[in-house]
């Protein structure tokens, strides 16, 4: 997909706009309709200090049904107290009232700064213009005022085919920008025209979530802003996708699409990274220890730094799977960069330097762990550690 | 204690020499020596993967008598499967040969590079002029010897009284120099003229070990090598030191001023480390749940860069501590920079902000964090995220 490239999904409209909290003059204010009642699934994060859009949503969703998200960025609405709940609450109702919905078919998402109060009237102030300018191409605009420290917006779309009919899935996101949000705010919002119930959805998005936004990391830190909605308007009119279908085969896979790239793009994007890192674990006893032997290796400074520096640094990582409490042969295990081994039967190194060398200078690597114990794998994305990283997060003053 | 000042223990000798491994003519072999067969107890790295020296004297202390320590800086002889376990036995060997020791009272340490072959035999050539130059004295020497990419060399000492007698406490360690050896070896070797029981020396030495080492991080990495080891060679006649009593206390908090000052000089000279980050949990319901909340903030990317750039980031600490499966009730959590409220009654921010700058600056700063909810406390000591931190461990080539 190219950066010009729009995602529309049918009976979906989008704006983005400037209402000045951001007061760069860049957009900070966006708005997501259907035109009818979707079916809604939402994940959010598990922070104890949840933001206050992330409780108003939390709440709202639990019925399966939304029709508008109203985004705000460049304020987090976060540790902001009741009066940031109210806040939440009342942009929102703006849009409720403006549009004719009812008010918990809205849903509310904030990233920016955290602590500061929301300027709710300038928000409220805009939401007339903010739903004049809904468009059918409008999800260009509305990518871009979702944006804080992201360096590009973050866009994808597929379709696949249920029965005669097609069902598109489109989704943006903003990421791992920790500068003016002070922590990294991950927001997500997945639309697709698919009929689909709402338990179904529910299951398989969070299926994929699992595979997608659950599997990156940028600095292991988790944000108390975080969410990824998903909406099914049903206006592709195809046969209702059931669960272990062929048809619930093709709309994963459609998700799969849209979903991988937005949460990939967003450790690409994450702040001074210069590579993607895939970090594959196979073989282990159970997909929880896979996990765990992934993020070990994706968050140790030790190894992110040496991606940073295109070493590779075989020692750190199976030092990063050592410090685990996941138990392992450490003679079973074989390491490979790509498709060179660097570490089999309990001794490390390789002869072959020059490939090695190749390999680190790409911009995504992938690293492979086989455990040598069972079926079980898990798959993480993650970035490296740069001085750009310690700069942007040390000199951006709070 | 100034750099200059010997640490002298009685009935200890120590040397350190240049033997050639490092190969750029600074000391590299050290030698601890105990006139008498000493009592001793050893924590090591539960890293899955350990290096020949620390299986080996895993095994040689369990009896809990040691009278030697061996230790060479440039090679940590790990990965380096069984030719590395042999070459860890044979250096102990050759001192237990040329002081006339069973084999089984030398212990044996490395710490450098990963996966390269230990130079065995240019250490057992050295062992003759190592042992030839045990001094009183000595203890600066091998202070130094162990040393890789530390900045300056750690020592500490201490006396009390035990009744009627004066014992001394001394000890060197080296720290958390991650480029040279690939990752984070710790060694630390205390060394005491106590009369003191081996049940006894092992549990008061392990609880000192978790307010000193154990409560320490650079980057959340654990070497295959770390290790601290103890040896109490009795020569001070003190009656001896019993559970529970008076001069038990005492003798603990000799410990503690010679292993708290070491430890945190570890962290003072982390790679890159501008500061000192002293985190305190306190009114925890657990010990347990307090650690986790206390390395939740160390080891947060966010926090540490934050203190580099001297930013009183509050936000950021409280996520850390959301991230975290420790419950609580974010409205009782009270958050102070030195006596500075930061957070409190579920929500952030301060007048105080030329007080604030002014601690920021500091090379110490001590984060407080209490959690309303019991009477357990943690305090961990923590280095910042500097550009020097990732110069230095990226731009090392293994």
């Amino acid at each position: 997909m190219t950066e010009k490239e729009v995602v529309t999904v049918p009976g979906f409209l989008a704006n983005g706009i400037v209402c000045g909290i951001k007061g760069n003059g860049k957009g900070d204010l966006a708005l997501l309709y259907s035109e009818v009642t979707a079916t809604a699934c939402g994940v959010f994060t598990t922070n104890r200090f949840r933001a206050a859009p992330v409780l108003v949503d939390e709440e709202r969703i639990r019925d399966g049904r939304a029709q508008a998200i109203i985004v705000n960025s460049g304020n987090a609405n976060a540790a902001t107290g009741t009066e940031g709940y109210e806040g939440a609450r009342a942009m929102a109702r703006a849009v409720s009232e403006k549009l004719g919905l009812e008010e918990d078919l809205v849903l509310v998402a904030s990233t920016g700064v955290i602590g500061v109060r929301l300027p709710v009237e300038k928000i409220v102030e805009h939401v007339d213009s903010l739903v004049d300018g809904l468009d059918r191409n409008g999800i260009t605009v509305a990518g871009e005022a979702i944006m804080t420290t992201d360096q590009f917006p973050k866009r994808a779309s597929t379709t696949c085919r249920v029965g005669a009919k097609e069902v598109t899935v489109g989704g943006i996101a903003k990421g791992a920008g920790m500068i003016e949000p002070n922590m990294a705010t991950m927001l997500s919002f997945i639309m697709t025209d698919a009929v689909i119930g709402h338990a179904s959805l529910c299951t398989v998005f969070r299926e994929v979530i699992e595979e997608s936004f659950n599997a990156i990391t940028v600095d292991g830190c988790m944000s108390t802003n975080d969410m990824v909605i998903i909406m099914a308007n049903g206006m592709a009119g195809n046969r209702p996708i059931e669960e272990s279908s062929d048809d619930m085969a093709a709309f994963r896979e459609a998700l799969r699409e849209v979903m991988v790239p937005l949460a990939t793009s967003i450790v690409r994007d994450g702040e001074g990274a210069t590579k993607l890192i895939e970090i594959v674990i196979e073989a282990a006893r159970s997909r929880d220890e896979a996990r765990k032997l992934a993020y070990a290796v994706a968050n140790s400074n030790l190894v992110k730094t040496a991606f940073f520096g295109e070493d590779p640094n075989w020692g750190r990582i199976m030092s990063a799977i050592g410090s685990t409490d996941v138990p392992f042969d450490t003679d079973g295990v074989e390491l490979y960069l790509d498709d060179v081994p660097l570490f089999t039967k309990g001794a490390g190194g390789s002869d072959a330097g020059d490939r090695l060398a190749a390999i680190m200078k790409r911009d995504t690597v992938r690293v492979l762990l086989k455990m040598g114990m069972g079926d079980e794998s898990f798959r993480l994305y993650a970035s490296d550690l740069s001085h750009d990283y310690v700069s942007l997060n040390a000199l951006y003053h709070s």
